[in-house]
């Protein structure tokens, strides 16, 4: 800990992703030329963070409530469960305001070269909320077509990287026993781009993705 | 204030110099996700800055002592003092490791159009400093060769644009019948760069400013 303040604060901001000793620097002279109450702000949000912040016991989102707001929405249907890396891609699908269902976001990818395992994951959360889906489904006497209707969908929203790619390999094999539908978000070229300016791999992702018009 | 606790670490954060939504939101995951005390030592760092930066009464720079610790070296030559716009500029040529003399900050530059004159500027403690230190060489009866050797030199370290140039120029108005030495940084190509790739303005004040081999 710096003994000068602005040091001090110059340091502390350096830690956030993205920010290096110049921005930081540039972010607390700018500070101390604002009223001091935009500083206070700050502060305090910060301090209330980690204290407010609660993991969601159903989806693993973090808010100020558990269950968490999205999952304490009726009219969000709970068999159509999204998976997610983070509370980031989780924010990037709400924007997009098509999405009707629940989520569940396990914080990460499976990474074996950082030691990241299923257990660093909530997967058995994930297990355990879609075995009482299922258990719930049985209860209620669901058959045949009506059955199949109701059924559960995991959606795997994860990136479409290494990490990506054994994550979703990992689910894939985990959640294919239990019986519920299971897809994953399509890769190509983003919309309203050129294909001269797309990259070869999304290119190429788009080619083999092909659909029948 | 937002009543989500996250929400409103994002909103604090994105008032920040060049932080949007989206890197405010990767700076709150980020901290979320890490140790609370690092959360908590930004908070902390933050809350203190206003009440513990003090104005340096000398040279106008911010730090937790008045005199700051650069006023406070006595091997800082007092009577060479460099007029800088802000800490920031500061800070950069104390990097450089070569300047052995003071600074001045003004906290700004002169912006007409902005409504921001000399009275928004440390320049008038930039003059009371100038004839303090002037008396002082009046005092201590130096002359001929002994004083044009002690002479006060003013260095403008402003940057060459409009605004610099403005308040460049009402400096050397102001403190001309000083008879104090004046001179401001050159400004020309950057060191290490290609011709080919300097901007023509830079190249242009280059060529005018040539210094003879």
């Amino acid at each position: 800990m710096a003994a000068d303040p602005i040091q001090r604060v110059i340091h502390a901001l350096s830690r956030l992703p993205s920010v290096g000793e110049k921005s930081a620097a540039r972010m607390a002279f700018f500070l101390l030329n604002q009223d001091p109450a935009v500083t206070r702000e700050l502060a305090d949000a910060l301090g209330a963070l980690h204290a407010a912040v609660r993991l969601c016991g159903e989806c693993a989102n973090l808010s100020a409530q558990d269950p968490c707001p999205l999952c304490a929405q009726p009219r969000r249907d709970p068999r159509l469960i999204c998976v997610v890396e983070d509370i980031s891609s989780l924010m990037a699908i709400e924007r997009t305001g098509v999405f009707e269902g629940r989520y569940h976001v396990l914080h990460g990818l499976l990474s074996p070269l950082d030691g990241v395992g299923p257990e660093q994951l909530r997967v058995s959360e994930l297990l355990a909320r879609l075995s009482r889906l299922l258990s719930a489904e049985g209860d209620w006497g669901d058959h045949g077509a009506a059955r199949a209707g109701a059924r559960v969908e995991v959606i795997v929203a994860l990136p479409s990287s290494v990490n990506g790619n054994a994550t979703s390999l990992y689910l894939q094999q985990l959640l294919r026993p239990l019986g519920v539908a299971l897809s994953r978000i399509a890769s190509g070229v983003p919309v309203g781009a050129t294909l001269q300016y797309a990259d070869q791999v999304s290119l190429a992702e788009a080619l083999s993705a092909r659909r029948p018009l």
